[in-house]
């Protein structure tokens, strides 16, 4: 039987209290962590939100009555105390934040009886994940969860606190928009009201952002909802919350600076990072040739050499082949890793094909300078040292070496890096190592298509200095485009976006985009640009991602509530579901096989 | 030709400047308010979200290229400006913040050239709706709504500081959800991976915040998007923001007080309005009785007064007849409309029957003290004048009467009360009178489905003194619920929640829920409350709403950046629009006719 809590009020919750309150009668509530009987005393472990306490029960102190309900606590049961505070009689427990202190109990109210849960709750789960999702409610009970949940609130406030502070409005845009055709899967809602027509999920605020710039609204950021009915991967899910700004009569600098304050702000409060400002910044030029990736970890080194002069002339077919038929040659050097067993070697061959190499040529400098490679027959002694040289090879040396187009290169060898750099546990995990990437290429070359598509989107700005090139040579077009990067991963990007229709013009025309086509897709945003628009840029950040960085967890689920899972359902709640039939008929659809 | 901004930063925004700023070299961005050469001296009102400024090009001063560019300045172009801020040659404009000063222009660049808008950028437009919706980024150049929209981004920031001080987390909680059959209609979002399932919007975070009490966050809000597909009237949208909070181990009084305090901050930190606590509170008998409605308007007074008793022996049959079929007689007194004219008075007896009245009795009180009546001459002289003092009746007075089932009794008359002091305007505008409506019946009558269904939802607790009421008197037992009422609005409502399986158990045995129709409805909710749940409580406030009676708007489309109108289209992006077959067959849907 559930007693009530009439008359009785908290005065604490359970990991506020400390050694200040020793003396004060107090009243907590919360979940029993663990009851057990030792000697005729009873020692529950109380918890809330704040933490655990011990709670001691003594029938000469509580009476008869209180001692006995005492004696029925079981896990998860959800209990009021109240007693006194007092300085633990044992030693003081410094795992617990509370541990110097225990609460001696004189009332004990049953708030709530409990059923034993499905997994034990306590932190560092070792329960499969499909179990702790399907009940959710208790695993969101688990501390490492709690401290998750509660920091991306903390962070949250954060952001809106200092994004408010430098003049940024927070604007609602609409969640049923107009679906277009371009750009990954929208989510559909079928009208009602229109049969036959649907409204779409906002893949992101992008439009409306640039609309509430020509409205004159100058600063505007959201903590926005987005969906994409794509296929999900480890960091993705069908709906996720981006950090989404805009700003008027600015550019890239200005962007730049607003939101590396922000971050930095945020990962001072959130978990006392003090991050240098400004954060560095590399060309998307150079991350690609350093690291092979628009993302670069840079927390650890194995860098990217471009050895094509050196290999130019070298008896090994492969190499050459690949410079005659326009491409690069390039290698990472695996320090202090010449002696890998064959067997790993092959693994990361493997892992390369993966990647779309045809292979992967190595070679180790072994402790007595001599070299043991797969491809050593073909070169010359010269040529090997040269190449060892190059690649600042010294005994001991493992050199992982890619030919093929540079696009590819660069993917495999930026892959490799960090892969091999998990394996050998290079990569520190205490650092945070921020970066921007600036500079982006304006387009890249659809293969399927056959045409140049635009890296960002067709409103971002071209280079100054490069518009000249935007009819001959595209492919050489740099954006003012930029992201920012947290240990190897994207955590947002942006641009400053064209705001003179002479530039946007020559941008459709650029992307094979007819007048009507970039009417049907984008009308009311080119019609709302007719009538004055500011200078204007902005950026979206990911903040689960951003979280789930800061809080070092690593799945994106970690840090939301209620998550869906691969195939995009909620094993809590079992959405999505099926419908009434009726529901179906006033929407005017019928399923197909 | 659009000019960059290259090499220039904004110095100030346009409404910033003051004489403080005289003497200064300033830099500002803004759209053209208007443009004129009187005598060869250009007068430019630049605008931006901050105000307007006033800037002066003489050719002498400016140089021959920027004079000719300031010719060029048409109202909406964008422009930079650099000029020296001087003291007002002439008389200061007083109805301008930045009437003291005006800026005197060294340089211009036209960063951007505008068509004429399809209506005029200002204040109180008197554009009709549609038009102003079609261009809705136009429209939100204009001063009033720029007002409202920065107003409500600064009461969200109100909110979420008040709320995060007081210890409550924002968490986020799903957009796509599992549909259930019982409340409004869902929006509905097909899957594509599960086909023939779907996803629905949700109606409110209701079971997710009292799954999160379950989980242990203790004090949770969110200022959340909710969905309903329900036909829009002017205070709805189909997608709308609602402040919704939840809160563990506490009553009807805690969450009252942590309401109230946020309320009475809004109104002081938004609009500069000091508001009394504790707000008046009312229980739901009190508030029909003397207003008819559960959200009284108490700007003005027209109290109901029952004169059932009054009337029961009387001649007239209309009155006679509703007490004997267990109906009430009651009334209003509409002070000195004795002489309204039989036309006013048969739209009013129109506007009574709109609302399901048979009809609406009149008498008025003549300066003289006689009585004018519809039926008088069913009375005796005694019982007419027992009849009017009841009513407080004066000479100069009119009394309407109502009799039919109290419950239509009190629509009517409080529908009327509020039609007649807007027709009489006997409402302070300047007034915000919140009060708390509490003590709301547990169950209604429903006469579609012929039993008791629940008021606020089945979650609702039943007042402790009212439970052994459940299984005899439903129609009495009295909720643990309440609405905060501003203005004759309901502003929000909630209420205290079952947190005992057997109270539970009760609660569906009245509704007349089988033990599988719960489950199917409220499955996970039900098996999260197996395993520990703390009593709590909660409530939601209708954001736009607020911000709506805040900002003395008549309708909420005036503070949502981007609304829908009336059959739920978007008249600027055209949303909900068709979709490509391809995307239907994707989610194994067809339109039937």
């Amino acid at each position: 039987m559930a007693e009530t809590m009439k008359g009785l009020k908290r005065t604490h919750r359970c990991g506020e209290l400390t050694a200040a309150n020793i003396g004060e009668t107090v009243t907590v509530m919360g979940w029993v962590q663990k009851q057990r009987n030792k000697g005729g005393i009873i020692f529950v472990d109380l918890r809330d939100r704040a933490g655990i306490l011990q709670v001691i029960f003594e029938e000469a102190e509580c009476g008869a009555e209180n001692f006995a309900k005492a004696e029925k606590l079981r896990s998860e049961f959800v209990a009021a105390i109240t007693g006194r505070v007092e300085r633990r009689a044992a030693a003081a427990n410094e795992n617990l934040a509370t541990g110097e202190i225990e609460v001696r109990a004189l009332q004990v109210r049953i708030l709530s009886e409990a059923e034993t849960p499905p997994f034990p709750i306590e932190a560092d789960s070792r329960t499969k994940e499909e179990l702790r999702l399907k009940y959710r409610y208790l695993d969101l009970r688990r501390p490492d969860l709690q401290k998750n949940l509660i920091l991306r609130s903390k962070i949250a406030t954060t952001i809106r606190t200092f994004l408010s502070e430098e003049g940024f409005l927070e604007i609602e845009t609409p969640i049923l928009n107009k679906s277009t055709p371009e750009g990954a899967r929208d989510y559909l809602v079928p009208s009602r009201v229109h049969p036959g027509t649907f409204y779409a999920l906002p893949q992101s605020p992008q439009i409306f952002k640039q609309l509430l710039m020509c409205s004159g609204y100058d600063r505007y950021f959201q903590v926005a909802k987005c969906f994409r009915d794509e296929d999900l991967r480890a960091d993705r899910q069908p709906e996720f919350t981006q950090i989404d700004l805009e700003m008027s009569f600015v550019d890239v600098d200005d962007v730049i600076d607003a939101t590396e304050r922000m971050v930095a702000k945020v990962c001072e409060e959130a978990i006392g990072l003090e991050v240098a400002l400004p954060l560095k910044r590399m060309t998307w030029d150079e991350a690609m040739n350093r690291f092979g990736s628009d993302k670069p970890d840079t927390r650890f080194g194995m860098e990217l050499t471009d050895v094509s002069d050196v290999v130019k002339g070298c008896g090994f077919g492969v190499f050459t082949g690949a410079l005659e038929a326009g491409g690069s040659v390039r290698g990472i050097n695996v320090k202090g890793q010449a002696e890998m067993p064959r067997k790993k070697i092959d693994a990361l061959v493997e892992f390369a094909k993966g990647y779309g190499a045809k292979g992967l040529a190595y070679l180790s400098v072994m402790p007595d300078g001599s070299c043991k490679s797969s491809f050593a027959k073909f070169m010359t002694e010269d040529e090997l040292k040269a190449l060892v040289e190059a690649m600042g090879g010294e005994p001991g040396d493992l050199l992982l070496f890619a030919a093929d187009r540079l696009k590819l290169v660069w993917s495999v060898l930026g892959a490799l890096r960090i892969e091999i750099a998990r394996q050998l546990e290079l990569i520190d995990d205490n650092k945070f190592n921020f970066l921007w990437v600036t500079e982006f290429p304006q387009f890249e070359w659809s293969e399927e298509e056959e045409r140049y598509v635009a890296m960002h989107h067709p409103f971002t700005m071209p280079m100054e200095e490069d518009l000249a090139l935007l009819e001959t040579e595209p492919g050489r077009v740099r954006a003012k485009a930029y992201d920012i990067v947290l240990n190897g991963v994207e955590l947002g990007g942006g641009s400053v976006r064209i705001y003179q229709s002479d530039v946007q013009e020559r941008m459709f025309e650029a992307l094979g985009f007819t007048k009507e086509k970039a009417y049907e897709q984008f009308g009311f945003l080119l019609d709302a640009f007719k009538y004055g628009v500011p200078p204007h840029a902005g950026l979206a950040i990911g903040f689960d991602r951003f979280v789930m960085l800061l809080v070092k967890a690593d799945n994106i689920r970690e840090v939301i509530a209620f998550p869906k899972v691969k195939d995009a359902s909620c094993l809590m709640s079992d959405a999505p579901n099926l419908v009434d039939e009726k529901q179906l008929e006033e929407l005017h659809l019928r399923i197909t096989e």
